[in-house]
């Protein structure tokens, strides 16, 4: 196992793994104060998390990803290593995070949403581009996200829907393929998660 | 961990846990007859299931949730707490039940299926409030319902539809968002499941 | 516990299980070379598995399945028994392959995506028949495949696409319910996973 630094307060449970080496002489997992890595999840070596980094159960945060503080990963989530997450992120139940996505601020993940990094599976020798979150953005439930898309700053994606281009901001996308509508009232304001 | 009484005949498998200690001071769990947790499952404290309670593996099953008799919760399902099951009822592979959900008996949830409960996921102070699933409904394969809606008695979502409205009884859905049409004779005649 | 036969090379993590006795008196479980079986990964005994076989975390494997050389089934995969899978075969994080299913060589399964094996659930009692996914085919993130569906070599399902009928070879499957195209030039010339 790979060395462990955790701040004030953060416990990891009984049956939680901190500092999985993936490799041979890895760096070490730091996490901040007030964090909780419940029973079954697992945290590889190399990755670095801020103040209150909470995860459900059946987690798995693979290596070189980073977080700020104030991130919830919801139970069985897959942050599958090379991502970058701000802060005040609230990742729901069964989120699957490719490598090379970036998170933004004040971003909400609903459960088993689908983020993807691979526009060609198999057939061409390109490089993995998952998809950029921007700030204050909410995926819906089950919603699936092309490669290298960006989700401009406070745009809502629907539940279910599947994004194959970019999403401007303050837009909501809705359905399959994802059509593009001005944020209804109810969605305007902007997230609030912390 | 908390009190765990379970009845004749149940096994809980090294490696689940049953009884999961989410706050200080919880009730028991309280397990029936002839039931069976599986490896690497995780019941917690103020669960209460009725006789057949059956998990496959990687379950999670939250705090303040019932179950009547004969329910099986199939791998990688997460009841997220505060969720009502009748009797009779089959969970397949890694559903998602919200908090605030309830589930009728003779109820067939298919695999992957996401039920929700946050109509504005952090735009909006909102209760949360997960869908009402009656008795004899059959839910298909990566199906999404949205939060609030009532899906009614007798009927049949379809494999990879987005329901965003209450669903009559004895209807079928089916598409995205889901069009309503009157159940083919191959579904008609009610669940079967005990 | 079941008999366990490795080959060279082939590393079981700690907290690992390999040989599950779903059975009294189950057949062994047998690996080639050069596998290995992640932590908080499940295989049943009778299973069979050539060389190269690898698991990420929080897998399932059930009974009376087998899998040529160089397979990976990615994080919280399940391969829900009685499955055949060819040789470099790529199933990404948290796919859904059910029991009668078939799956050919040179495939890639993409993350979350969902096959089915039960066309009337517990409304007929239907033999279950999974679907047949040929060689070479790649199947997009968080598509679904309904029953019996073939998947003719050489053909693409989208993302998000739900495939109720068979798709002829060199196809791409797009859409709810799905569409079929040609593949475009960006996505001809075959798989390349070995």
């Amino acid at each position: 196992m790979a060395e462990v630094v955790t701040g004030e307060g953060t416990r990891i449970d009984d049956g939680a793994t901190v500092g999985y080496d993936y490799r041979d002489d890895p760096g070490p997992t730091v996490l901040g104060d007030d964090g909780v890595v419940r029973r079954n999840s697992i945290v590889y070596a190399d990755v670095r998390a801020g103040d209150e980094f909470v995860t459900g159960h059946g987690v798995l945060v693979r290596e070189e990803s980073t977080f700020g503080d104030d991130v919830v990963v919801g139970t069985d989530s897959v942050v599958d290593g090379r991502v970058d997450v701000g802060s005040h992120v609230s990742v729901q139940t069964g989120v699957y995070v490719p490598p090379e996505t970036t998170v933004g601020s004040n971003v909400f993940l609903g459960p088993r949403a689908v983020l993807t990094n691979d526009a060609y599976p198999v057939r061409q020798a390109t490089e993995l581009e998952g998809p950029t979150i921007e700030d204050g953005v909410s995926v819906g439930a089950n919603a699936t996200i092309l490669p290298g898309v960006t989700v401009g700053e406070g745009s809502f994606v629907a539940a279910g829907a599947v994004v194959d281009r970019d999403v401007p901001p303050d837009t909501l996308a809705v359905g399959v393929p994802a059509e593009f509508r001005p944020l209804p009232d109810a969605l305007e304001g902007g997230n609030a998660i912390a």
